[in-house]
């Protein structure tokens, strides 16, 4: 069997796996009170071009958009969201937990319009009775969207020019980021995505590390009191140098973009071929997940020989499956997955 | 520089990163839907001596604490615990910010009397206005205490059975279990505890993993929805295999009893030496953790090279300090260590 | 000026400020434990034919829309509702505030449809990844609805047998029931309604009372340890009796319906004269709450002498506008309206 | 029998009732958008002297608190108070379901002392490990407090001195307010108080209203959003108007001193009498609750004829008591029990 159902299957980069062997037996402070953390700050900071940007780092994904969502919001505010986002479906209602609306949007292939988060905005103050809703207190995006689709620069510029007429920051969810920044459409650099936006986050989970998400702040003053925010939410790693020196692997010599690029060239690969065979590319995603549309009997053949995810039935007939390629992907299984389409 | 502030300072037992790096690059699905997971499970219910219980695996122990709690209280009761519990002191308020009031009760020296307990309850549900006050709707204990005293087993038997009258669940903190089951003046087994409360959890961020705590439920029904809540409180690590093959590896061979064996071996060696060059022993600690009451000139001259904690001062000449060992702990660090003294 | 703007501009009805005024300088026991609330509560009983439900009274609707959800609510579930409905709307997100999401379900003129409930439901279930996802743990409708239209007793028998089928409790949000119950186009009684549900309140705010909510609990063990959630909510009046006696009062003599009646009938006289004179009904509701849409220069002159809520635009040129009646309006307030048209 | 049990088992001051009977059949707008509102808001900033304050109306105390210290506090922070306050005790917890820890401070009588706070906040911000543990973000205290117990104006400058210096807001609790004010101890006017605190309440339940609790903010900025957040809380009236007129004519001629002063006149003729029969006043309390100390056969007789609380037992054979009085008790009452000594 090969396994292209998600790009959190395998463990670690094995640079990754090596620098924590290295460093096992090392003494330090807890917390993230430690030089590989500080160091990982200074090579993620300055990778963005932010000096004067904070980088706080966290375990997990979902607890990663709680606490930022808790620590950005006032207690009378949601967070806009495209209604196919992570944080409106796919979180147990975690957002709501810490006692936020998420205030849905349409969705378009995963990403929302910003002349539509205008109106949004625009109509909920023209209302005479906002005081009884729940007022609009930020805008989540995820880059690339769940859908694997990605935000353009001038998309980007927009969304954040909607946010910053309406004082509301913008966070940018990216738990894939590594697949948004190597893809062939991205016409935007980490660089250009940190100025255009105020808070996003790296995700190292699925692209390389075991696990840990990078929070970067733009500047300061976003994220008040976030470190016992973090501990609140049980997001604060004991051994916080864990995280520290797997950020700074993944941002030296640029193994972060390296392995996006592994992955998304696969992915790409794994797309031609899809459609070279005549099947239906469901969505034209640019990044590390594609979605084709089959019918169910070659989706049962397939099925014997490759683990995917069945994304939704379509018809009675016919069902969307999710591919999904990471930097652990290996080039050979590639090659067996096209040779039996 | 020697190092005893605490027992997360150094990475995890060297077999568990060999493990990780000689699974590393197997794909395996999340969230804990593997085979390590399932082993790890078994292990752990064999040594519990509990063929009915369940087992979760949460990253962290605030989070464990967070997400347990939660599940096993109603939304108008509150967790009885020492006022010096962990809970109630070192969480940045999780508990709380899920919503439940803390039940503070008197701490000897970090544990809590039985007879107090069921004199609380009695106490509660004699007031008419009880209905207006949180209910007592569970009662947490950590074994050992924040100050690394001991629970015998009667005492164990003895609040649990004021619990079982009381109807409410007893839930251990085992954030250092390790170093309580291999203590001399344990009186009791793993499957002695594990018949003597509803619920507790076996640390292994202090023990020798990377992170992660083992819940176990000691018969079904306890923990009801707990994947979703494990979500919803950020606990769920995406590539859950992590957390079975650290704990597969403490529990086979008996690593983490040896583990902890080491720890306290040399923690009371530490004790006798301070005791035998004339110090005062602060605390009579039979695990990990000791506490000694210094002259400040005595304190400041060890500080130059050996780092630990300061617990408090004691009037304006003595500080009582903690000296913390590990599985990780060094014998020739201790002999040092001693030979400062 | 006359005032059509919604049902809660005057105080209480007459006979309710006399009771409240003849029993004022007794003396009580507060939060209810007092004669009047047994009485109230027995009469409602009586009238809902439940001798085996519970009452109980509640200040205000979001606050009892809050505590009830949160009763049925297990943590890791949310509540199905139409997207118009108020929790998803106007209650300034108090449900998440208690921690639970809305689930928003289509709204056909403010109601939602039994199949797309059960389709809902289906499609959660079926979803591999539904885990991670809140729940759908309860059924919220209000009845009538926030546009003034009706469940039909076979509506909400199917939506009853969805929930049962379903095993999650449906609750009615009854703020304006005797505005139901009076309708010509109400082929449902009191009782119907009670055996068609499984929690469900009684509003007294917009039907009479200077506040109050009645909720009822139609067989034991549905809202345990409720006492202590009012409470906990802010919603426990210290003055209970109050409360008491002034839903007395409304199940006295048949007071609620001769209310609910007399604003319903006037409401239809209302909609005649519209509709008679040209203008556009915009949703054809048979209770209290009616909607036209009226071009904005007909809007500005019936402004000049009446009050009423602008619903919203409709294009450049039209607006939807709310005209509401209630228990205190008087007819020649209505027949001032009509020669206005 | 006669009554003493609480302040609260009467309904409004007759002259309250009166006015909201003049206005009963009035239609204005609701959430207290209306000019009655507006008047009262101006009547308590004129007897507070504060031109530049803000009042909110809210329904009951519990609530009030609720929303009021959720307003004041950030996610992390903590609510200092007293370890018998109502927030800490008699909330059914209410305070920690907004998600905030209440810090108990050592009661004395039911005061706090100052150097108390400010040592906790001194040896909280001296801790290592303050990050782990909630801040202390304000200071609750009740004027009366629970017991009955005033502090002096010096006091109130001292505290209100210790919170600028942290720079945390003072709360004061003054559900019983007018009590305080009136009672001969008191060396402080309501403009004192006012000037000494940056947020409390004027009690209107047990002062004389049928309901309500009057906000006061002692300069802008205090409490942002507070009308979003009090409807979130449950805590926002539809029919605003309501308390607009009960609080209208509580600060109209006076009426809310005289209630106070007619309340701990009866008060302390009732300390005299058990005084000089040679009772044991078991707290000396200057306001309109007094505790006795009795002989349980004194007690039970007394008990045939009288209504009160038991505050609890001391030891087998002794029990103290409360005899509380009201704007609403009558002097034959006092007269009675006086006679039953």
């Amino acid at each position: 069997m090969i396994y292209f159902d998600t790009d959190y299957m395998a463990g670690a980069h094995p640079r990754i796996l090596e620098r924590l062997t290295e460093t096992n037996l090392e003494q330090t402070a807890g917390y993230g009170n430690d030089a590989y953390t500080r160091h990982a700050e200074q090579l993620i900071l300055q990778a963005c071009g932010l000096p004067h940007g904070e980088v706080h780092f966290l375990v997990g994904g979902t607890q990663t958009n709680a606490t930022v969502i808790d620590a950005l919001l006032a207690r009378h505010e949601g967070a806009l969201a495209a209604e196919t986002g992570h944080i409106n479906v796919h979180e147990s209602g975690a957002i709501e937990a810490t006692g936020h609306k998420v205030l849905p949007l349409p969705s378009h292939q995963g990403k929302v319009r910003a002349d539509e988060v205008e109106e949004y905005i625009r109509t909920f103050y023209a209302d005479a009775t906002c005081q009884h809703m729940v007022a609009p207190g930020m805008l989540y995006i995820s880059q690339p969207t769940e859908y694997g689709t990605l935000y353009s620069k001038a998309e980007l510029e927009h969304l954040h020019a909607v946010c910053q007429k309406a004082e509301i920051p913008l966070y940018i969810d990216g738990a894939r980021l590594g697949y948004a920044l190597a893809s062939d459409e991205a016409d935007f650099t980490l660089k250009d995505l940190a100025m255009l936006c105020d808070v996003f986050y790296i995700g190292g989970t699925k692209v390389g590390t075991l696990f840990g998400e990078a929070v970067v702040a733009t500047r300061p003053g976003l994220l008040n009191h976030f470190f016992p925010l973090i501990k609140q939410h049980g997001a604060l790693l004991a051994k916080g140098r864990l995280l520290g020196i797997q950020f700074e692997t993944l941002f030296t010599d640029g193994l972060y973009l390296e392995m996006g690029a592994h992955a998304v060239r696969l992915a790409m690969k794994i797309k031609r071929a899809f459609r070279d065979k005549g099947y239906e590319v469901y969505m034209d995603s640019p990044t590390n997940q594609q979605f084709f549309r089959l019918e169910n009997t070659q989706m049962d053949r397939l099925a014997r020989e490759v683990s995917f995810e069945k994304w939704g039935t379509r018809g009675a007939t016919h069902t969307v499956i999710r591919i999904v390629t990471s930097w652990a992907t290996r080039e050979e299984d590639v090659d067996r997955l096209i040779s039996l389409l």
